[in-house]
């Protein structure tokens, strides 16, 4: 399993992902999910979720190029002019893995299920945050709705319902996808630490965050000590219910 | 969509159950899922999920009685010894529903997906809590996981997670399942109000609470009221996060 979560608010994009990976219980490894893509003129996020040959292989496919049809020019996440563009680069990559390994996976009962977020700045360009699905069709966030989320999202989904608008600081979205993580951490043993985060302010296309939490790590460490205790201090400072015999 | 809650404390039994059902998002009706069976040596309270047509079909079978093959005696969910015998008595009722319906459903594309909770009391006995399969299995809670939710679990499982065990006050204990629902209900719109309520004091056989809250109920929506602004301080009281440039 999986929990990425990424936010797009006025002071630009918060990306945060876990490592953990599982084919089975018993089979437990660690995989970066969120894999930056730098150049002088560009900084693009792709969060990845679901089978893991699947994604590897169209990671692989948008950094090495994709030949247009059209043009027989090589498409690739660092040529394509804006991110729409990079975006149906993903989509395509996504669609070609599935006419090769398509078949093949579903006859040995595996299935075709993957989902990504795909967020970044390109100079001159606006900032923009897609969700992608197996089909490789996406959408992309809006005011109203500014964040995503893959994997196992219902966990941790409450907190960012709650405490999120656009105009909400970075560091405030920040901290609320890492209490959202928390949430989902627990409930679920298949999203694991180390986590992965990005934070690109708007207009920047160098990150003021791209930085691995470790287990241990202090500051996350104390958020979900003082998180248990918040909620803890929460739901008793709520009377109890009046309701009695009939 | 349906969310249940079913928690077994030192004090007792809670049981909280929404109201809704859809077939579509255009087809929503509110229909009671929270069942009680009262008589003068027992209360037991089932609680259902999923295809509406065979939990009713059980509900109507464990009431009327179905007949026990070897001894030619109508079983009824009131004339069980034990709350162990109950719980036999609905799986087999699952399984008749099965039988007769199971492969016409499926052939139609429907699913036999239904989960159940019974929970109850008779005099004499211990008080018990089950969950229910579609293949009319089940478990019983233990001191260490002392809860089961039925339906749609994941929105409010932390709180039920991080906030309880079998010491926890039965009225805190509700308290904490009323929050559960409410997370629920704010993120899936197929759990919805009114929501019935149980609590069974252990060995009795009269319940403390039996009750609706409908919209609008002062004291939940108070819940709910303080409940959003101790989140919204709880995270604004975590400092943001120290992590910035490489």
């Amino acid at each position: 399993m999986t929990y990425c979560v990424g936010i797009l608010v006025q002071d630009g994009l918060v990306m945060v992902a876990d490592t953990r990976t599982n084919a089975g219980v018993d089979n437990i490894a660690t995989f970066r999910k969120l894999h930056n893509f730098e150049a002088p003129d560009r900084f693009i996020s792709l969060a990845t979720s679901g089978n893991l040959s699947i994604t590897q292989t169209v990671l692989s496919m948008v950094r090495d190029g994709l030949e247009d049809p059209s043009t027989g020019r090589i498409d690739t996440i660092f040529n394509q002019e804006t991110l729409f563009k990079v975006a149906q680069l993903v989509g395509r990559a996504v669609r070609e893995v599935w006419r090769v390994d398509g078949a093949g996976l579903e006859e040995q009962g595996g299935r075709f299920d993957i989902q990504m977020m795909l967020g970044g700045q390109i100079s001159g360009g606006p900032m923009r945050l897609f969700q992608i699905y197996s089909a490789g069709n996406f959408i992309e966030v809006a005011q109203e709705t500014i964040f995503f989320q893959i994997g196992e999202h219902k966990y941790g989904k409450p907190i960012l319902d709650r405490a999120m608008n656009f105009n909400t600081d970075a560091y405030d979205a920040l901290k609320i996808a890492l209490i959202s993580m928390d949430s989902t951490m627990r409930s679920n043993l298949s999203v694991g630490m180390p986590l992965d985060m990005v934070f690109l302010r708007r207009g920047s296309v160098i990150p003021e965050i791209n930085s691995r939490i470790d287990p241990g790590e202090p500051y996350f460490h104390d958020l979900r000590e003082r998180w248990s205790a918040a909620l803890r201090a929460a739901h008793m400072a709520i009377p109890r219910p009046p309701y009695g015999p009939r």
